[in-house]
């Protein structure tokens, strides 16, 4: 997507075709800098600093610096022990190890003299398969804004709310939630977004902002607690979020407070929809609520916020009463029932278990 | 309440008899500080930089206000232009209207020479009724947690669950839906308060996070996203709120995100109540969504927020990516048929016309 008028993927193989560059994310909103990653040491640093986010846009790091890593040292010793650094960085995300285990069953097979070029053309069908995934989600999502857009008058724009950052900064590009925004946008349709702030850690107000702006998508940043008044107002048009896992039955998992907006949009007619790649559909779960464990994080991501000074300094403040305990629950499920449909590569798709099934049937047969 | 181990009211009379004392409200929650007022424009500069706030407070102070214009100049026309000032600090506040009018009606028909001492009277009277009123609603809500705890097995607290700050600081003592959890837990019944944040003023992380903090009640406190997912695993027993406004038919008028947490209490089956002075119900509205306007305050109050430095200092940072447009909804109105109950101070009613109406027929009568 742009950033200020100039097109950007969020990780990309430099002009010397032997390093990558990223854009680093630690410095959102308040500076836009890119990086260059020249060693699998790099690759590792961006990955555990979070200068990298969002599990697509992980595992494509996570491929790359497999690829400077044998750039350095094609050997088996190398391509093992490139893996496991990496791997470590952040053990628990799911798209990491995918994309290791596939880079490194595809070059053990390999001659050492061949795999510097295979492992940098995996990383980059890494990226370009994750782009065509987004771009599926956007063009299906795009339909039911097109849908909402011909019931209003010439110019009146679709009004979408989005709670968290799924922007293409979480992704190779387009994002998952905002690729049908911006495909209508790009498109000529007219679109509004109403931007979840996101607490606690406000990825709406610093990152999904930042990007619609740069983009140029018209949208407002609005608190968390605001959304329900504006649907009662018919202000809402269409609810877009995206997700981290989805149960075989269409329960959701997302950031904390996504239940509540599926709670007002079906309060108030609003349809509902999460967009998705199916990878992120986990058929080994039937029962969201019950069956998905909710991270409670540190309580310093509630308790204390970074911004800059009126002297454009970055500062941490403390914004809770001195001595008050701190709960700090990530995630919640939103359940199937308040969901209107999932926006995924294959189409738009009920929120059940025989619409999810029929869509992807090879997942449910090697689940079985 | 209990501050640092000490009982206060938000505001007294000094020992000098002639003065009176505050809590300066606009140093929370990084500071206790108490100020004294000395003269009529002492008492509206603290109700014009909000060094005092919440309705009846407004209304106390603008009281004592007309008390110290008294005890300088007792003549008519310092009466009248004392209330007149006081008047012009908050002209929104309806409490403050209705304290004037009330001081202004009394005085005038007394002689000059007893008009202090009848004003400092009237001052103390209005700040003893509100503390009478919200002990009402105190005992009558204990008694909804005491039914709650019974069914617990001994020890297990109470979880509650509160938006914005309906407390002892926004009242002259005891505060409203703060009020049954303060006897709650005086009276050894134990309690859990979950304190949501209340962005974008913050009034939970910093006031009622505070105030519960000073007074011993254990606590915890969230972002304003975390409530549904709480609710949904049983770790709310009860939620209870502050209103502003309450229409005839029970629609509840309250700080902005208060409509959510009604949709995921009834979503899981968790009763909802809102804790009230009857004052503060509008006989002449019977459709709160489509007849109580909604104000839009500045985006400023969401793009910056002011907390303390690593080093003490107070400072305020920008936490929204830069041009980025801000919506600023105030307040919600939280319909009827969510609304488990009203805890006013005759008592706990059903949120509906009939139920009001026979617990106040005087008041329906007045408004017909």
């Amino acid at each position: 997507m742009n950033v200020d008028g100039k097109k950007y993927r969020t990780i990309w193989l430099a002009e010397d075709g032997g390093s990558v560059e990223i854009i680093d994310q630690t410095r959102f909103p308040h500076t836009f800098e890119t990086i260059r990653l020249h060693t699998m040491e790099d690759a590792a640093h961006a990955i555990r600093f979070m200068q990298v986010r969002g599990a697509p846009l992980i595992g494509a790091t996570a491929a790359y610096g497999v690829a400077l890593a044998m750039r350095t040292d094609a050997s088996d010793d190398n391509l093992h022990a490139a893996c496991s650094s990496l791997l470590e960085t952040r053990p628990t995300a799911v798209n990491l190890q995918w994309a290791l285990d596939k880079a490194r069953r595809t070059l053990v097979r390999l001659a050492p003299e061949i795999r510097e070029e295979a492992a940098f053309k995996l990383a980059n069908d890494i990226c370009d398969e994750d782009i065509a995934i987004n771009m599926a989600i956007g063009m299906h999502g795009m339909e039911l804004i097109a849908a909402i857009s011909r019931l209003k008058r010439a110019g009146e724009p679709v009004n979408i709310l989005t709670h968290c950052n799924a922007g293409w900064l979480a992704t190779v590009d387009w994002g998952t939630a905002t690729a049908p925004i911006y495909m209508s946008h790009d498109g000529g349709i007219p679109v509004h977004v109403w931007v979840d702030e996101t607490r606690p850690r406000n990825q709406g107000a610093f990152l999904t902002a930042w990007e619609l702006g740069q983009h140029g998508v018209p949208h407002t940043v609005i608190v968390d607690n605001a959304g329900g008044h504006l649907m009662q107002h018919g202000e809402v048009d269409i609810v877009i979020t995206g997700t981290d896992r989805t149960t075989a039955t269409g329960d959701v998992c997302n950031k904390i407070g996504t239940y509540l907006k599926a709670l007002a949009a079906k309060d108030n007619s609003v349809p509902f929809y999460v967009a998705l790649p199916s990878p992120t559909i986990d058929f080994s779960l039937s029962d969201g609520i019950r069956q998905i464990p909710i991270e409670e994080r540190g309580g310093e991501e509630v308790s204390r916020i970074t911004g800059r000074t009126s002297t454009g300094e970055i500062e941490t403040v403390d914004i809770v009463a001195d001595g008050s305990p701190v709960g700090n629950p990530a995630f919640d499920v939103t359940p199937a029932r308040l969901v209107t449909g999932l926006i995924t590569e294959r189409g738009v798709l009920e929120a059940n278990r025989k619409a999810i099934a029929d869509a992807f049937p090879e997942r449910v047969r090697a689940s079985a």
